[in-house]
């Protein structure tokens, strides 16, 4: 990855600057893995984030400064995000590349404390999460955060059929929303466990089990039903603006996804 | 999956229905693979498609006919496809389902012979391609090709400071374009191969090896560089609409890669 | 990659290669991807393979053809391949890279065309399948035959301890199999398939998903019982010398996956 | 997933009971995401792990106690771990499983500060890492250390042939070692490190990138000097017992990666 700009470095491509005149909208760093610190409530909470970032470029501009967004990122490695903040440091990331429009993204794995239904055992379900902040052309800055929700479908088709059971399987159910006010990832994951067929725990006894697949045959949810579920629980929801769900149902009985998506802009 | 509708077989959601009210913008299937036979100029090449397949679902049905997805894709099971006769097809799954808007999307690896540039000796490079065919709400229909082309980067930057050498890599330049009348997967490769400081080959002796790393080094690119070669290229192309390019840089200084987008509406 | 052995290339090494002394086990190309035909009881069945194919190397030789095994491959481009022709395949690999010890592997996608249990529906359910063919330094050349079959799988403790239904999810079988003798793909998926609560199909009518569903709750397995069926099977099967099974159950109530290996050497 | 050997609730199984007489070599969890603490030095890095935990279990049991891995887990959530308290650990999850024989395996990405070689500015590099512990039927224990290293490699025969220039790209170096004694993750790298054309940095300025051009064309490897060269300086550490070194180049000339192993039992 090279310095910006330097067009006297490449003798051989000045012909070709006028006739380009190519803006880029997008130009940066990906697939970087760096420690992540997170402020989850009152608690603070580590991961390894993978970054995105990058900038748009103006058509007179030879290149961009790859190596300020390594310098942004080590400069923040003590910082304790959240969304909130990570807005800010988007902000100073613009400001650092001369830049009035960019993004930001940062994926991690996120942990969230849960307590069996019967038994009360406590155990961490890990989550994949994202937030992504992005300036446009007009300088307006939308924050995303995204949460992907591991939860249990039942099939009301096959239990209406079958004399007894019901195929059922894992889901995931990928929130991605746009914050106007902060709000809890684990508020967030409540939306998604409230519309499934059952929630998930990775640490369950005998008690827990027996009710996991019991509540889960009470509530049957085609995957229309889920991501429907979802969507009007996020229209009720005053933090989030637009917003994009999607649920994936990894089918018991076949070898392939079933899936639906509701967005709203 | 389940059939579709069978709102009688859900007792327990007959509440929750009239307060939903929700359309749904995309449900199918995913996660498909399915042989894949392609009609390349004269010849036909064989591969596996991965299928993405789903329809729009208006806010007053409960459920789609998932089956009709997977007997769709059988029915065609001994068709030879180009970007034309995927366009049919396309329709003709929109009619099974009863659907206005819906998607159809193939991702597949395609094989592309080419001549070694010095001794001539031949061999197949792979490519990752994928057609998506995608009808709105109005029922316009737009159909996209886009191919991954592997190529070499070599960094101006580094080749200006250094005594000797330059760092180089191998990209990935990804071009999904709007088809507005056929154009070949061949003639799409070339636009990404002349962009870049060289192409590549499966199958070099020594003679093309010097001929490659010769090139690279007499035709350095910065990633800016490279988006923008290619999007020059597709500029003039009358059989391309909108597009989208990004290309990424697996850098060989760094373990992350630098990568840029152009994209054109 | 370079071709092998210019001593005079490398100057600047020439005096550790006294030191070194090192045979190399296993030296050549992998993630290539190349068109593929399998010939499949009296059918051709086209897919594509992503290989690995490597020789070992003694201490003396300073390195191997790498072109080499890529001109093996374009020459049997044409051939319809299935296990015993293979490994003739792969000994001509062997002579051409003048090597003793070596290892074809290819991995790809099969598909194997079934009757839905009740409406006699016919789809194609895709599996993942790889021959391994490996020679040693004494010169024994062994033939692995592996299948990943895509199964069902219902916890009989869930179906004891509830009142009603049971949670099930879909499993993976891998079979790694030495073949004495040939065995086709399709008798190697039956054996996961009889042993697990039910099998899986692309395409199933309402009839057939009662009967899976109850299929399934008739039949319940632990991954355990699983791969221990699987392993019973196996050693009655004289075709089948040392093997590994794996069974991975994507688990429907947890979001991580249970797992059980038997090996037989 | 199940608790275990419940006979009395699986009626139907038990007449295959009596004729399997199968041992199962591992069964356990998979995909387990959990937050991890290393100590590195004096410091304690955070990070996230994915585990593998099994045990074997003998031919007269049904089945294992899957939750009790999990409760394992939970158990040593606030530990702050290095190889030889993982060792102890797995001692315990052994006990709590009540099995002779077992295996825990956790990867992890693990961050190295490191100085950019001329302006000496400082970033951290990623790498993947992982540690497993395995005790067999016999109850002896080894524990590996395996560090994937990500270097640059220049060819020397590209850079002999050509009249300028010569390709160079990422490579990874993956060294699983046995550790005899505690051994540095920091001083693992050093070994790949310094075996290659060039180390990597995130984090370089332009008289940096000027050095790492430079020092990679004047130090040219083969894969097969690569492999051989991390192989001497393993022989040479006497805290590595076993070891298996695998590198692979991702060719910048090419689409697919040139590797090679070397192990040493």
């Amino acid at each position: 990855m090279s310095p910006t700009a330097q067009a006297s470095h490449i003798p051989d491509t000045q012909g070709e600057r006028d006739e380009r005149h190519l803006a880029i909208q997008r130009v940066g760093v990906k697939r970087v893995r760096f420690p992540l610190q997170l402020r989850i409530g009152t608690q603070v909470q580590a991961s390894v984030g993978e970054w995105t970032l990058d900038v748009a470029l103006p058509a007179e501009k030879k290149g961009t400064h790859m190596s300020r967004f390594m310098a942004w990122l080590e400069s923040g490695a003590d910082e304790v995000l959240e969304a909130s903040s990570l807005r800010d440091r988007h902000q100073q990331m613009l400001t650092l590349l001369g830049a009035v429009s960019g993004r930001t993204e940062v994926s991690f794995a996120l942990f969230i404390k849960k307590r069996a239904p019967v038994s009360g055992i406590e155990s961490r379900l890990d989550h994949q999460a994202r937030w992504v902040v992005e300036t446009d052309a007009a300088g307006r800055t939308r924050l995303w955060q995204e949460l992907a929700v591991p939860v249990k479908s039942l099939c009301p088709c096959s239990k209406e059929i079958s004399d007894y059971g019901a195929h059922n399987q894992r889901s995931i159910v990928t929130m991605a929303v746009e914050l106007r006010e902060p709000w809890s990832f684990a508020a967030q994951a409540r939306v998604a466990e409230e519309s499934a067929s059952s929630e998930l725990w990775p640490l369950l006894k005998r008690a827990d089990e027996k009710w996991v697949t019991e509540r889960a045959y009470e509530n049957p949810r085609f995957v229309e039903d889920l991501v429907r579920e979802v969507a009007l629980r996020l229209n009720s929801q005053a933090s989030v603006g637009a917003y994009r769900v999607e649920v994936e149902n990894f089918e018991s009985i076949h070898n392939h996804s079933a899936f639906a998506c509701i967005e709203r802009s």
